[in-house]
């Protein structure tokens, strides 16, 4: 029997009876545990806005999942209708999270499934597409544990590492990508200390990442994002894992905003910084960071959100972006389900892509 | 007439006709103005304990028009018993923030110009008590003044600048020691654009910064601590002014936690960082930056205090450092008020000190 770790609940699944997208509101956490059901394409767009479902992957499985559940409501025998119908709910939860590239490869990959059976009945293609949606599911479990294989070897028992935003399992369907190492290690049995940096503004690093590792029985130490200098300039941490929402060509990544200067620090007092990226969110075509577009958030997540009054004045302007863009030079290797890419990325990913489409998965 | 550009009210004055001290209560900022004329004992040690003074020099200044305001109440012509009554207020004043050796500096001061002028009347000795309590400020104003002159000369018209925490005209007399630069340069008619860091956990930059800056008329950018590298990397800002809280000797220099990880990431960007230090911040018999004490802070901070809800699990550890020290490779340049200092910093603070020394103010 498989040693458990990790979390019981499910980030997402689909509830084929209900008609229902079944997520653990994320917004809610750690104070409440919410489960939502969500039977409209409004509810579960708003679900991606609003980050109640978050994490490059969970996006992509709620966003396949969320189009099976438009497709299944189509009435037309139709193709040509359905088609069209079936783009539009595609663009429209498309639309709900603009940076985040597995929310589109996943719809893309769902879309590829009604263009690629069009002598199938309606009825055959909705089949068709609830199978691929929980494939993409089922994949996401295999491509984090194998993510957390390749990573474990970078870790030593007794080890500290230390991780930026939430790239845990409440990001994915189990494992998580840059937690995948921990829960592996702590299954081998090994004793590491985790630092947890809060990740400001929305503090999925304090409400969601420490709550899911001290909720798994790991050491977990919460911290401001600017205390994370401190812990790297004492030695206590020995690599930095986050996980990512794009990855460039050349190795640049686009993660949580704070991910660069962590990057940037570690860099400064010699800590590898370890990006743990599912090869879906490797984006060959894009060269490098310049070409990754920055989402910006809304200013009342830091002048207002979260608190009993506001804690900026009135009419202040702000700068809010999601993401920021870590320079290669700043990355020590990058942990995919194909192996353990290594500077410089530009070949290194490359080979990756070559593993990976030689495999018989 | 000089031209006004900083804000309008007084941090903290003397209302001689009310026999009042005028403070603005910070613990309202930013959603309410609130200005308090104290004219008990009580309301002073009240404000100063509960914080509506806030930063090293106000509270000095407060101490000393709060001692003065005592002083003048005392009803005696006897020198004895003016000094008893005098020494009582004194002690009762110092004792609402024990640790802040600002204040017991300005009630000593203070206490001083009592004891060395025994043989004048209590009338002539209330004078001068009056008259040393506008001096502390006058100083502090000559100090930050001065300071701001030698840092504006790093800024050019249209210029972009970024700090971290509070250390503005709110923590001082007027013109704060690291916003000073900014206000000269905003009267000398600079278009400058003024990047503020939230600074968590208690948001001072968020509360104070963006609210004095803003209410001057300066153009300023509320931004979470972890968006500065984006700001840095896009080349919005020249410069980067900070406060301190001690610097040693060889420039190492500890100030609000996450001014090491700015200062790190502006290297990387090749952007100055100035630390902004009046010489009393200045410790020269402390070497280096291994030998600064670093506070270390309750987890409610990080885990509960600001919120409706909290916003980590129960039972999390954590680790939260109140400030951090900048090594001084990342530092550009120290402004004192005798002129500003630039590495090897072992040598020119040392000649701050002997310029420090030889001048006659």
């Amino acid at each position: 029997m498989e040693k458990r770790s990790i979390l019981s609940y499910e980030t997402v699944s689909l509830d084929d009876a209900k008609s229902a997208l079944v997520i653990i509101d994320q917004t809610k956490l750690p104070y409440e545990t919410v489960i939502s059901e969500l039977t409209t394409q409004k509810q579960i767009w708003d679900a991606i806005y609003r980050l109640e479902v978050r994490g490059a992957p969970a996006i992509g499985i709620a966003g396949a999942m969320g189009v099976y559940l438009a497709a299944k409501e189509i009435n037309t025998e139709d193709y040509k209708e359905f088609c069209e119908q079936f783009k539009k709910a595609k663009e429209y939860l498309d639309s709900s999270r603009p940076t985040a590239v597995n929310l589109s490869w996943a719809l893309n990959r769902m879309e590829s499934i009604v263009l690629n059976n069009k002598t199938a009945t309606v009825a055959e293609i909705k089949k068709l597409l609830h199978d691929e949606a929980v494939e993409i599911k089922a994949e996401d479990v295999w491509v984090c544990k194998t993510i957390g294989e390749y990573g474990v070897t970078l870790i030593k028992d007794g080890d500290g590492v230390l991780t930026h935003c939430n790239a845990g399992q409440l990001a994915t369907a189990k494992y998580g990508t840059a937690t995948a190492p921990m829960y592996l290690a702590h299954e081998k049995g090994y004793k590491i200390k985790v630092y947890a940096d809060e990740t400001r503004p929305l503090l999925q690093g304090a409400r969601l990442t420490s709550y899911e590792l001290h909720s798994a029985g790991i050491d977990v130490t919460l911290n401001c994002d600017s205390a994370s200098s401190t812990i790297l300039k004492n030695g206590w941490v020995q690599a930095v894992f986050v996980g990512c929402d794009r990855v460039a060509a050349n190795g640049d990544t686009a993660n949580k905003v704070g991910t660069a200067n962590l990057a940037i620090c570690a860099k400064y007092y010699n800590v590898p910084v370890y990006i743990c990226a599912p090869t879906s969110t490797i984006d060959m075509n894009c060269k490098n960071g310049k070409d990754i577009h920055i989402e910006e958030r809304p200013s009342e997540e830091i002048t207002e959100m979260w608190y009993t009054n506001r804690m900026a004045p009135d009419g202040v302007k702000t700068f809010n972006p999601a993401f920021d863009v870590t320079d290669n030079q700043c990355i020590a290797g990058i942990i995919t389900e194909y192996g353990i890419a290594y500077p410089p990325f530009e070949e290194s990913l490359k080979e990756i892509f070559v593993k990976k489409n030689n495999t018989k998965k």
